[in-house]
């Protein structure tokens, strides 16, 4: 058996998730107020000033000094009354611009759900619990996560054990040639997206770090004749060798093309979808995995593997990738694959549905190999994590522009109407800043592999290069400085892109620090321009993207609740290494900014 | 009779006042959604984007692509419908924060508008007109003033004319010695506010300009012994004279303590109620001014008007103000006085109300003189504008700073905690900005009189100075030039305050083209600066009010909608005078903030 990356390290479990706090009881608002119907009625005019209105007057919900209502004690009682006294439609005014129908009921007005959520862009859904029904309204729709400790470049990536980044629809397929994601974003035929492909690595890393150990069947290790069945028809042979290049038994096959049906295994395996080997073909070489629908037994899709540069290609029930051009000459290779992954990938490459076909209602059924070559290790899993995060590590060492450190981004890409186009070849200060995670990560799991340090070093370089020039580096009016996750002309200060540049520097600081003392001096330099410009984003009520409206003389360009809630998690893990208050004051503001709280007006 | 200010002259009248078109029909929106109410339904997502919900749908409000839904058509069944079929209650919970009643009618939630109004700080009211009830909502409260031509500094300043400076809250009263108002903002016992003062005086100069002619009844011209019936009683002494220093006929009175009451004329004045009159009293004289409730007879009050340096004082019915020290070798002096003004503010000092007793319910009884001296132009007007515009430039005149050409504020003022008190004796840019903008007008209006010129001129100095050096220039990250409203250290960079020191500059600038080319290049200077940091007080809902959480990490100042109304007001006035879009454009979108719409979110 040919030795594999270590899989038997400490795992750190993190479970970030937030147990929501589900309430039972509920508190009916007595609406007491007084009520004049003459001619106008001022119904509420709270927290208006310098108003020359005379009749002002609060309708008296009843609110405790902590700012949350009474509950837990009354129950409404919901249902059944459905003929409530003195209710009547009556008609809202929006603004003097038109009209919708409300309902009238004592002094309360009763606006529709369907017109506020246009109007604000709030959330509500019906929920039914604990015997009854209840709608239940939510400001916004992301989630918090708060850190449990300090943050550690040796763990997981902020949360990002919850990203898969490979199912998202803009991943074009994980190549199999490279075992990275290509992202279909900006370019519909598909291309290698640095950002992406560090994700890919960085959350299969964190995934490593919190999911249970994997379960693992080894199908075959040329190490015993017991293990595997092959079925090795006329004219095709199989036997099991000793390497004399690792100096471990492996398999060796061959089957010509006139053997059709190939050198084959039967099986009939479960829940576990992620095959891995290592292997050296020889030129057209391929392999086919079998899989069927366990509740529609004639749904078959064959996944087939072949030499070639081929990204991705289907027809049907036939999936294809590429594994590169193969030669007898090259060294061991190892292939990670998660077939669930590919076949829906080959599904949506024809606009197929993929739902109904996850993975529990799947089973490997068949494994064939055609042409010749060697195998071993042979193996189904759960998961191979650590193996997809070093296929992205490996390709950050191998795609790096050597003169300038960069991971080019290989797409034309308009930022905002006003800002000219970034050319294919961009460099981004998120990019560079996550494949610094990346390797940082991979340097020290592996123990010290210098390849790793060397091309997160090399990496920084763009943070000294001017975004005009080709680098990621910009100048808040001319002076502070900012990395850029999209390199503008004007600079755009991408909040978000710029923290996780400044998580890469911090990561890299921390696991070789004496190596990359430039690494921390651009983490520090960039903690400065950070809290100085942190504020810009706040808007009171949420958070900006970036600073485009002040760059461009344009509207603001608000974060939606996603982005915010990046903001707000950034932020909290920021303030793990860095205690500066403004850090988690302004974390916990823009999480208030969630619920509806505004920052106070004057 | 003695020559007053020049009162014939071209009025121009602006109406800015908007007329807000009363929609008169109204529209039902059918809800016709389907619902399905098993566990749980996802009632409302829209613009809700990377969800992991999978069952999304629109509630279909039936919207036109303008955004305003259809109305004028169908009309809302209004009343009488009071037992609506299938109308339940339902718990609303809040954020998983608090819950309120709701209810619940086919596929439609109705939240009630008194927790809306709380939550998002909307406004609304009932309204009955066209025969029937219906609830108008507003998203805020406040006016825009759209400009009717290109803005000019020798006609109404902004929409001043709209201002009653004197009859606010904050106003303690009309000093009778100054003629000007005493501010109480910061500071009880009252202190003369230059920003106040020139405000007082640019809304009589806009008042002048876009009011009727008034009424005027002259009492007393000393040209015609008919005209006044003077009381004289023993002991006391009355005659029409010509004064030697003014070649005017002006009457010459002497009413000793021993006679109390003193020479008086009876009257029975009603409608117009500002005082005016010349004269040169001796030490210690005095004089009455006695009004009447129209209403209730027994109801008198006295005007004392004594020559003191008391402010104000009162008592019951007899309310005091001190027209300064009183030497028959002084020059004439004229006094103007809105006995109406005067009245409340005595009343207002005893903490009073004051609303029974308004214009149109009192009326003039009476006048009386004790002491000695002369007086002349005895008047009754409805308004006196130019005599109180003039008293408000004659006062800057008087007392601006001659070393450094400000108008300081004569007491501490803490703008935000975080930033330094200002010392009393500070300079505001807002200040310096109106006060060229009543000078220049009072340059233009008097044909050219330069101690209006010179005074203004003088009043450029604090823009060039540092605000940390006493002046009123900051400047933004050590480089973009602000003039403050308040000079802080930090600088808090208050917009408004800024626009209105440009509008001084600009006034100055144009109304004395050759002498003040220092106000025109400052005002160029600072134009730059608004058009480069305007988007930094733009929230995409609304504005800020300063630039606080940039200068000191912590929440945005949001400026309350009577703030953003007026930033907007002043971008429309400054786009008459420059064609940059930037500003109409800024403009518009602020306007939109005011009905609810946002900027886009990613």
């Amino acid at each position: 058996m040919l030795s594999s990356e270590d899989l038997s390290y400490g795992m750190i479990r993190f479970n970030l998730k937030l147990v929501l706090l589900l309430l039972c009881a509920a508190v009916v608002i007595v609406t007491l107020s007084l009520w004049t119907r003459c001619g106008e009625v001022v119904l509420a005019n709270r927290g208006r000033k310098n108003s020359g209105q005379a009749a002002e007057w609060d309708t008296g919900n009843k609110k405790l000094p902590n700012g949350q209502d009474t509950y837990g004690g009354e129950v409404v009682e919901h249902g059944g009354n459905s003929d409530l006294q003195g209710y009547e439609e009556i008609e809202c005014n929006i603004n003097g611009e038109h009209s919708i129908g409300c309902r009238k009921e004592g002094g309360e007005i009763y606006l529709p759900f369907s017109f506020l959520q246009k109007y604000f862009e709030v959330y509500g859904k019906l929920a039914t619990y604990d015997g009854y029904e209840r709608f239940e309204w939510s400001h916004s729709y992301s989630k918090v996560y708060y850190p449990k400790g300090k943050y550690d470049p040796r763990g997981v990536f902020m949360y990002f054990e919850n990203y898969n980044v490979e199912v998202r629809d803009r991943v074009k397929c994980v190549s199999a040639t490279e075992g990275v994601p290509v992202s279909t974003q900006w370019e519909s035929q598909g291309y290698y997206y640095p950002t992406q492909i560090a994700q890919f690595g960085l959350s299969h890393y964190s995934k490593n770090l919190t999911e249970p150990e994997p379960r693992r069947t080894v199908l075959e290790d040329a190490e015993s004749d017991l293990l595997a069945h092959w079925v090795v028809p006329n004219g095709a042979a199989l036997s099991r060798i000793l390497d004399p290049r690792t100096g471990s038994h492996v398999v060796q096959f061959s089957s010509p093309d006139s053997v059709t049906s190939g050198i084959s295994l039967k099986l009939d395996h479960v829940l576990d979808f992620v095959l891995s080997l290592n292997f050296v073909f020889t030129i057209n070489s391929s392999f086919t995995v079998v899989l069927q629908s366990r509740e529609k037994r004639d749904q078959i899709f064959h996944l087939h593997y072949i030499c070639s540069d081929l990204l991705i290609s289907a027809q049907d029930q036939y999936v294809y990738h590429g594994i590169g051009h193969c030669e007898h000459t090259q060294p061991w290779r190892r292939l990670t694959r998660d077939l669930v992954v590919d076949l829906h990938k080959g599904l949506a490459y024809q606009n197929k549905p993929k739902r109904k076909l996850s993975r529990s209602k799947l089973k490997v059924v068949g494994l064939t190999f055609r042409g010749s070559g060697q195998l071993d290790n042979l193996t189904l899993s759960t998961s191979e994590h650590l193996s997809q995060f070093y296929d992205a590590a490996q390709w950050l060492v191998l795609h790096q522009d050597a003169s300038t450190g960069g991971w080019p981004n290989p797409v034309r890409r308009r930022v905002a109407p006003g800002m000219a186009d970034l050319e294919p070849g961009w460099y981004s200060a998120m990019g560079q800043g996550h494949a610094l995670s990346v390797l940082a990560r991979a340097y020290h799991h592996s123990g010290g592999d210098t390849s790793y340090l060397h091309s997160a070093l090399a990496g920084l370089r763009p943070f000294e290069v001017a975004s005009s020039a080709g680098g990621v580096l910009a100048r808040f009016l001319g002076h502070i400085p900012w990395y850029e996750e999209y390199p503008t002309q004007p600079a755009s200060f991408v909040l978000n892109g710029f923290i996780y540049a400044l998580l890469g520097l911090y990561d890299l600081g921390v696991v070789a620090p004496s190596a990359s003392q430039q690494a921390t001096q651009l983490f520090r330099q960039g903690m400065v321009s950070l809290k100085q410009l942190l504020l810009l984003y706040d808007t009171g009520s949420g958070t900006t993207y970036d600073l485009r409206h002040f760059m461009l003389g344009i509207a603001p360009n608000l974060a939606r609740w996603d982005y915010h809630a990046t903001h707000v998690n950034q932020l909290l893990l920021l303030a793990t290494i860095d205690h500066d208050p403004l850090l988690t004051a302004t974390a916990e503001r823009w999480i208030g900014y969630m619920s509806g709280k505004k920052a106070p007006h004057n």
